[in-house]
């Protein structure tokens, strides 16, 4: 058994700490104190923990959270709930975003260096499966996916369902008998699941009304930005005739949407329902409240840390898809 | 010089990543492979990174950030800029949460095993200066303090200066003709630095216009969230005569302030001029939008990381004291 921090106090009859600042060079120990305790830990072949610890058993206790970007709300709620997840289990958690960059995500993924710092990865990803897979999955180390639907079984990931969250938004609109209902947040590029599976919803729900989706109601976004839902709704409020509700895909696009129709001098949800997807708490004390799916954050954390956990400990577990349960929520943007 | 991965390659005749996976327990590689990799590890005496480079070096690149709340949007600010500027400087960033728990600072701060895990700590606590000194500064590693300016010189901290930034935020509701100006969150225990400072600014910037301080006009928050701004906001909208402006301690409770406002019937700013501190972007887009004291985040960020960079190299540098610059954005709330 490797020689312990107590172990070579013991031998140099100095405390813990003693030991502990020698090992970490401060300058404040007497010469013949750290002279002793070094003594010691050349007899003893003591290795610091948790180096020593790591390259006994290859674990860090560390786990990586990769996001795009963790001052959105729905990401920094996401990572208070890993945080916890993960120290339910003793683990501790790096936080890392990728800013949209795919390089960034690739680099991240792909590091050997620096992979090797954590025990597994949380990943919430703009790239591809086909992307993902192109990174060899031999060399990667314990993933699991956040918040994406369409990896297939090669991938753990947790996830709400798209389709059925953007389906249930719009059928809620419907039923207030609104009917030229737009959607924000589609994205430029084709690679993004998300956006993909909530346009699906989106269209889905407005075919089983007989309405056919009109292609100039579908706004991008190219962030789920406060900026680009004002810019969008502004752009939609133009049209004739004028959508009567919007399905916002994220709450942030959905608050710079309601501002946008205030500053257009229309009201929320008289002429224009807003509805978003994320339920983060700024949307129940903003003016009007906003209506929106709940993605539940809590149950995706404590899903994903546990399935990290169970794949470290055995690395060839067949890959699984864990589907988070969603909720709406109605309020005052949408006459609730 | 320690044996690289490159050169197990080498001697195995196999790639750096087979030699990877097989260092990471992998099963997939074939048992010829996996004995002859293992053989050259052994004959290089080859110890893998980052665990033996920790050895070595006694370095992780790896920083702690350690908030009360990562899903408070300041804190979520202040952690995407620490990410970018420890980035820049090729360190990673683990961040924790203290949950407003004094024990768990505590734990996170003094646990012996633990804190070899980082290079050094930004830390931006709800403990006091005799509780940080009670945790022996000879055991700490390198430490940063943010966001409180009451330590004295013992230890680096970058911080506002708090005493002025509620100092000008109340000095423009007199401009503005307000004189029953009310303040939401001061706390209930006196140990925390930031609400006693920003009651100092408040309270001075009042009796420089001759106004004495109504004790009523001050309420405490436990927590700086949207629901504690919203009760103390209907307590104060109760008092006859009734405040005619209300400056909040952070962005979150104003928001919950304005609500109040608007669920008691009155408006904002004709009835109650809000002012907040943070300048979060919720502020920007908000029903009305909010007039705050912005704290400069990026600012906070690269001269903590810098400063802890350096203390790093030289963990015997003098403590220095960085005040961070703020400034009043005035908007709507307040007649803007």
């Amino acid at each position: 058994m490797p020689a312990t921090l107590r172990d070579v106090a013991e031998r140099a009859q100095v405390s813990i700490r003693t030991v502990s600042n020698v090992m970490r060079g401060y300058t404040h120990v007497s010469d013949r104190t750290r002279t002793r305790v070094l003594a010691a830990v050349e007899e003893l072949d003591y290795r610091p923990n948790p180096a020593a610890r790591t390259l006994r058993t290859g674990r860090t206790g560390m786990l990586a959270l990769i996001v795009p970007e963790i001052d959105v709300p729905y990401f920094s709620a996401l990572a208070r709930d890993v945080i916890a997840a993960a120290a339910e289990l003793d683990f501790r958690v790096m936080i890392d975003q990728t800013g949209h960059d795919h390089e960034r995500e690739r680099e991240l993924l792909t590091g050997d260096d620096r992979e090797m710092l954590f025990d597994g990865v949380l990943f919430s990803p703009l790239v591809t499966q086909a992307e993902l897979l192109e990174m060899n999955p031999s060399t990667r180390i314990p993933l699991v996916l956040l918040g994406e639907h369409d990896f297939d079984d090669r991938f753990d990931h947790v996830a709400i369902d798209n389709v059925r969250a953007a389906h249930d938004a719009v059928r809620h609109l419907l039923e207030r008998g609104r009917t030229r209902i737009a959607a924000i947040g589609a994205q430029p590029q084709e690679q993004y699941a998300t956006p993909q599976q909530r346009t699906a919803g989106y269209e889905l729900a407005l075919r089983e009304a007989g309405i056919e989706p009109n292609p100039g109601h579908t706004r991008s976004a190219a962030h789920y930005s406060r900026a680009d839902g004002y810019a969008a709704a502004t752009e939609l409020l133009r049209l004739d005739p004028r959508p009567d509700a919007i399905l916002c895909f994220s709450d942030l696009l959905a608050m710079g949407a309601m501002r946008a129709v205030f500053d257009a001098g229309l009201t929320v949800p008289d002429d224009v329902a807003i509805v978003g997807i994320d339920d983060i708490e700024e949307g129940h004390y903003s003016r009007p409240t906003l209506t929106s799916v709940s993605l539940d954050t809590a149950f995706i954390a404590e899903h994903a840390v546990a399935r990290i956990a169970a794949r470290i400990e055995e690395p060839d577990l067949p890959p699984e898809q864990i589907v988070a349960p969603h909720a709406l929520h109605v309020r005052e943007s949408s006459g609730g």
